[in-house]
């Protein structure tokens, strides 16, 4: 199946605008720019100047967690797990995981995110509704060592991975993911680890989100966060080390220096009373930095939009320098870097890159005039400025019409659901 | 012409919820809850359980700036004036003028924003768009003191407050906005508080927006410029404060003293890098503080509803405090507060309020589940959700279109007058 997108505005990734065409083969982008003599297509889109760009790449998400949207607000994060987030949690059943990540990828797809990395419980479950939601992700099943030095969650991470690794066509990976230093023992974060790198899969992991842990692993071990990863031999190049909100100069350099990936969730730092991650130092040292929303139930939503805007502006505030994180910075990070670390070959619109790709309604109020396509993809749109969403070549979503997902089922299930927690 | 809204989820304002129905009689609530027996309605619109909350109110823009979308970006705010934003201005007219007001009204109207407060030039072609759109709105001409002391200025704002104050029923109302202290001499600062004191009419200006500007006003004055303010008889029930983002502790007190509002613009000061503005020590302080947007050149959009997002999330990440301006006191900011500081009967949903109402659609993804219905419209809400508008008993906006806008027009005017300015 072959798509040719006519009349288009193409944002490449880094900046770079291009007007013409864009032809999709099967799941592959096979040009940019001028229309080739040779190729043909089944379907024909004239995008009548709309914008064309990469799938936004939430890199940081815990999908299930739609479930609790607004239930536990204006709570900082300790509080938050304990007393809100926790009790809810038990009572998660299998099912309950498939629906609220159903949810989740219906929220994802319509506004304009085609691929997500998402470490929770019941991943087999994710899994499916993964498949059967057509998005793109990275999974794993969350370890803590509980009672058994997390030789039970390690497991069932295995078993995960013997399953889903690479499936639907590479669509899904699956990574190893030690939820925190706070909640792991050092024997489940050294075979967590182990098994990463005998798998060769990424290594997701929680870090120093809040000062409360920064400083109590110090105390712990007398280093940092991430300086007892590295002790652990856990920083390297598939590490994806989420938050890193409180991490210190030294922090920067040795992350910088194992080319491990900080996935940044701007939002939710502010909502949970986290603070402001140092972005721009570690822009500044070449870390590979992206972006995510975190779960619903600290956002409360997964609009990648709003945190391409925030991380554009935030830093901007806080360094009272305005030209700190550019547009094109912000792009970049919700595209290309956050591909780059989750090890997919998309995140850009470019011949031989997987087909995510996302059109932008330039018709709407917000985005007249353009000016700046750029300037407008960053600090004028919205996730409801989506008119279509394709993954892997195939359209999932397009002009408020899902074709692979049943919203109506999808939110009758949530609601009967969340009824039972009676949040 | 009576409306009755049934089976809706009612925010009426500060926190309470209420389900039911909410009659609307002519430009008035007539009562919200149960249906009085003798209320009949000419239009019966059933809500589905959709939530109802007062229409936001956006106490600091430039509307016509929409014409200047993502021209100038990732520039602080000083070079972003003079280098690009005066050039374009000098090639304003007053024609651009209506036709970027136009085009703001849309994107207010569809995004739920129902009342603004606009200081800028060529006044009386924005009150012709606002009385045309049927939006409801506090304008003023801007004031600085160029060559003659301002007296052209304070002119032109004396004739626009003859000519539209009170008009369109009472949807209009006249300020006299001096644009700051460093565009003023003290010549036209007395000028236009004796003007606005004489006129009773609202004084609107922009304080301590940069640090420079703020640290400058001392060298020039010795005193800051809240408190030079004050030492002119400036500071008092009536007006209005722009920005505020490096007022100090003195400030704060003098302000609140005085019973002057704050119009607290975040992301527009996050995007300039000018800063954050204190809001916590300023709600310590019992200040009455509303949100604006400021002009689209310095944000992208009007959308209030990420105004209300930034201001409940950005100080708790600021202050590392989770509780720090609840979901509750965000929505009183974005409505009640706002119509305080304007002088309008509006912002809350009670019997003998004005019906300046919207309608949230709660069966889109991002407010599934609902869970609390408070923290969905600041957290989970964005402006595309809004499936209508009403100000003043008459419906602008429903289900995607506009009743007295022609956005085809609109768009293909602003279309033409930005390839004049060639940005």
């Amino acid at each position: 199946m072959n798509t040719l997108f006519t009349n288009a505005r193409i944002l490449t990734s880094l900046g770079e605008i291009i007007s013409g065409c864009l032809g999709v083969a099967d799941d592959t982008i096979a040009f940019v720019g001028d229309l080739p003599k040779d190729f043909s297509a089944q379907r024909i889109i004239d995008c009548r100047g709309d914008l064309l760009m990469p799938g936004l790449v939430n890199t940081h998400t815990h999908m299930a967690m739609t479930l609790f949207r607004n239930s536990a607000d204006d709570m900082e994060l300790t509080a938050w797990l304990r007393d809100r987030i926790w009790p809810l949690e038990d009572k998660l059943t299998a099912e309950d995981t498939y629906w609220g990540t159903m949810l989740a990828t219906a929220e994802c797809i319509r506004g304009g995110c085609t691929c997500i990395n998402d470490m929770y419980f019941f991943m087999d479950q994710t899994a499916k509704a993964i498949a059967d939601s057509g998005i793109r992700a990275v999974l794993g099943q969350g370890i803590v060592s509980g009672n058994d030095d997390g030789n039970s969650r390690l497991s069932i991470a295995k078993t995960l991975f013997d399953n889903y690794n690479n499936a639907e066509n590479g669509r899904i990976k699956i990574a190893i993911p030690p939820h925190a230093e706070y909640t792991c023992n050092e024997a489940t974060l050294l075979a967590s680890s182990e098994l990463a790198g005998k798998l060769d899969a990424p290594l997701h992991i929680h870090l120093s989100e809040t000062f409360q842990e920064h400083e109590e692993c110090k105390l712990r071990h007398q280093l940092t966060p991430a300086a007892y990863l590295k002790s652990l031999g856990m920083l390297r190049e598939k590490t994806l080390l989420a938050h890193c909100v409180h991490i210190d100069e030294d922090d920067v350099a040795l992350i910088s220096a194992s080319k491990a990936h900080v996935l940044h969730c701007p939002q939710s730092n502010l909502k949970l009373g986290s603070g402001i991650a140092p972005i721009p130092t570690m822009l500044a040292s070449r870390i590979n930095v992206s972006l995510g929303t975190d779960g619903a139930a600290s956002n409360n939503n997964l609009d990648m939009f709003e945190e391409l805007r925030l991380v554009a502006t935030i830093h901007k505030g806080i360094t009272t320098n305005a030209s700190v994180i550019t547009a094109k910075q912000a792009l970049s990070m919700a595209t290309a870097n956050g591909a780059f670390a989750l090890g997919f070959n998309t995140g850009r619109l470019a011949p031989g890159a997987l087909a995510d790709i996302i059109r932008i309604n330039t018709k709407v109020p917000n985005m007249i005039p353009i000016n700046d396509l750029r300037s407008a993809a960053v600090y004028s749109a919205c996730a409801a400025d989506v008119k279509m969403t394709m993954v892997n070549g195939r359209i999932l979503y397009e002009n408020g019409e899902f074709f692979f997902l049943d919203m109506e089922r999808i939110s009758s299930e949530v609601e009967r659901i969340v009824e039972r927690y009676g949040i």
